[in-house]
């Protein structure tokens, strides 16, 4: 049983996390899982939104948004039809809950970090990729926070590691990291959020076709538990890299 | 070790599911979770939206939303914010997927159903209550449009039932159906829907404080779809009333 | 001549008050004039809007809304479409003016109730019944904030009661309190709010046929003086009954 | 008991009808009470609204607006705000709903004409100015309409004429016309649509300090209906003298 | 080569500057340019935006709108779409900039100066019309504003007049202050504001046929320039008046 | 007299066109003038707007848009806010003109081709540099047009080249294609939009600080027209690649 690019069911893209790659943001990179590609810059500033003020707390929050011509055929720009639709709002929240969930915003101190995740191109699993994406962009810019004593020298804001990947069931095969086609013929369709050390932080599993079984749902987590352990090397790498 | 309310940690507050609240609607159910109550319209249209026309297909939809002093402070309308915020856009997408997740839509027809479900009043768990309540207003607006023949008489729109609860761990301890006090106390929240036979319809788990381990999410799952079981039988009872 | 319900042309439809609808607003009455029903909640917040600052003088105001399905045919939500109708903003500004008539904002204080009228189900007179179910629910709001201290224990925020009602000319006979089908068929549609004391708060009156003689305005406005008087009586009762 | 300007109660302020003001409209009024000055523009297009069509019936509706500095302090623009005040709603929908009072749809035939009308300087009785130089303006579209056979020419699509005056309460003294700072200190305010013979469109008082009785209802009515004679003097001149 | 209107390729419509049309706004002015009627209002208040207070210096802004019927064929509000479309926006801004360039905005003190250029009737060159007018009801507000004791008595806020033109080539032709239909038929259409000493504060030239060679351009620039002479004759002129 | 970047007065900073960037779009260029990247892509689509159609004409608009790190601070995303700004929609419309200037529409046939220029990296010239490299693909999208017979193939919807250039002067220096910091301290700043042939498509001159006379316009139109010429090979260079 291969796949539309040969990759066995188990294997990731090729995955490829370009840090810097803007001169104005704290923190940018651009990732890319194939041909998905998003460009992920993190702007810090000083102070929180006054809901938060006071507590001597940071906070950090997450934009997603897509090119119009990201995909196969243009969409209209949601600045243009006066607003934002449900996709992009459900997506943004996962973001920065999912980067929410490796922060110590004490550590942070009152610093907000806005993560804007813009893809550039996609070819499924854009929110798993801006999420590993951001997540590198928000490390790079809590350093510069660091250097630039915003943040207590010490202090560690970040209490580990977070990436994502998506995974499915096609033609009754669990599958992982799927691209837009396969995403498009998948069953079920899962989006798994996990820490550096293999812990859950969200997990996102919807019956496209027919409901699934529990043991399906095993397999499917078994997979993306695996796929996030090597996103979180190459996230490693990456910032080894530096 | 016991809940606010008394409850066992794997116990559902009371239900009640109360068919042919509006005289308007061809559905129509004010469905409850202890104090959450959510009155859940179906409307029937014949007829689909553009891009579905032609196919011979039906469509089903959700919109949720909570009327200002649902919640213990009064939050703004959306209507006067000129906006749909992030969260109500993720919750009718949800309660709109686990509908079509049960339905034919060939059986359908080319006929339209929205399911409105506007929170009356809040206390945790709206768009469990919403879901389970939606699916009981859908199964009389289908039985409406084979009285009145827009849906064939012997054709079976509905595949199954579906319901959905809310589970969570709080102090370490995994709990079914949360009331508002203990969601916001919870360290892991998710939300599992199920259909009657006990496969998965979506299965949404967010660490709210600490990640979680595979055991946890598995402790939860099996609290999830008990407590699916019997909402599945409190709506079959419903059902059997009318 | 009788009436599609067989009332007499000056008779009231069947009217309930009920209160403490709600567990979390400071007033909640759920009102129903025959089949209409209206779900009033008035929210109390210490303070002011901005404009109104620093005077010692508080504020009431009202939103009014329909849920999408309250009405025969499905009606689209004004937070989807991303604005308020005219209808809406017209009968909202209405309530709140009917309620600052019998407010003294000096004994208020510097306090701002909002009563949120959302019709649940529509059959004509959707606006005076929220007018006359908000009142009470005010009055229960201002007698909790004595309790509470935000107004002092023996001020009269309340000078007088006010209640509201539908009259219209049918096939050229006045009639109290239209049902829907008989608000379409009206030649001349009159809406009245009245205090306790059988002064009027608001009187408008609209030729939806032809225009109409003062002799008819005469007649409609004997009606609803009368209407709103036995009105006057469901409220006290219902406050006595609490 | 003089006022401010030295009229009497009964007396309206110096009136102005200017027709043909725009080049480009149908009809076109600057219409003037005072220092109040509206210009009302008939705009005719062939055809109805969807909703209308293929009954062989026409459309009149109107929108009104204030410049921003048609005020002594300027208000914001309602389009930069992006949406559309209340006031301007309700406004907007007592114009097209007197202007409809006069209309024979069948003989207007499948023709839609919008009424704007533009506040340039506001000095009180923006709204009843409005109505009344709508008409004027309605009244040389028709005429424009039949003379392009949009219209059949011995159609009478008028069936009247309408025009429009407030009156209130000062002092305890009835009074015709109040002009703005008249109005900010009138305790019941009224707004009276009356035909060319006499009879009432519109009727809307409201008491804006304190409830008034049927006896002060009965006055205010008189005023308005004397005032309503004269300003359909005033557009017999003005539609004369073309 | 005679004109439609029979002037001569260097010849302005006739003009007409009206000062002091407006009773409420400080400075205001209704300027025609041929058939183009714009009203120009100048409002003062103390104090500047947000973003420039503390510096010491004023602001000057506009914004430019048209009334729906003041064009052949009426336009939607843009109140009423909910939103400004994108000429709407050029033209507020370029209106702003240019009033900007004569202004010295420390001897205006913090205040704020808004001009409002409102379109009452459309014939072309209705950007430059406002413009034109627009400088003399601004002077108008800062001659108030020093009579106020809000400007410096001796302060000069002004450094100098502005005004604006249009010109265009039309079958090969170059031709000065473009009616409607003459900027319909041009192949290039450029927008010139000149200061009272003949310099340039913005030159806006577009090929809307065919793209324009530099001797056109140079001939088009000295049709402006002395163009803008004699309306900076027309302003003083109307300031003399006064 | 040297720049902050070493560079001549006249001279341009480092131009890169790279096609083909998105693997989706029928004509793709992401295109640097310096520090500034602008990712322009050209969607085709059959058929025309509305108010196009049956002229057997075709279409070609542009849509502008910053990513909201793009710039040195971070600015709100439109969509988030709603609504797009006056600056946004003022360049998409100039970037929308520059390309018609260049469009045989009957050559073109009924086709749309719209172009997005987003902007990645923003450092002075975003404007210029995205008409640029939206004209490569344009070009590019025609040639698509033409293989997938969607246009005739011996048709030449494009009469021509198009590039822009943004010049200023600089402590009385005039000087070619400015750098952000340039541009800030830029006493005149003018885009010029050339074709090929070296006429003109549009010339916006603006005064930021003094107003400026005919030489230094003259000096500005020089340089620019030299500076388009070095574009112009860049884009044929880059279109020789392909």
């Amino acid at each position: 049983m291969s796949r539309i690019d040969g990759r066995a069911a188990d294997q990731l893209r090729p995955v490829t996390i370009e840090r810097g790659w803007s001169k104005h943001a704290e923190g940018s990179v651009l990732v890319s899982f194939g041909d998905t590609r998003v460009l992920c810059t993190a702007s810090v500033t000083e102070g929180v939104p006054r809901w938060r003020r006071g507590g001597g707390e940071g906070w950090v929050t997450s934009e997603y948004a897509m090119l119009p011509r990201a995909t196969n055929t243009r969409g209209d720009r949601e600045s243009v039809r006066g607003k934002i639709g449900g996709r992009t709002h459900e997506i943004s929240r996962l973001i920065g809950r999912s980067l929410r969930a490796v922060i110590d915003f004490k550590a942070l101190g009152e610093n907000t970090v806005v993560l804007d995740c813009d893809v550039l191109q996609a070819d499924g699993g854009t929110r798993t990729a801006a999420i590993t994406g951001a997540f590198v962009a928000l490390a790079d810019a809590v350093a510069w926070g660091q250097r630039q004593k915003l943040i207590r020298p010490r202090a560690q804001p970040l209490t580990g590691a977070v990436s994502a990947v998506s995974v499915g069931i096609i033609d009754g095969v669990p599958m992982l990291d799927l691209a837009y086609e396969e995403d498009v013929r998948a069953e079920t369709d899962m989006n798994v959020v996990c820490t550096g050390d293999g812990n859950f932080v969200e997990v996102q599993g919807t019956a496209e076709g027919k409901p699934f079984a529990r043991a399906e749902l095993d397999a499917l987590l078994d997979l993306a538990v695996a796929g996030c352990a090597r996103l979180d090397e190459a996230q490693r790498a990456a910032l080894a890299g530096g």
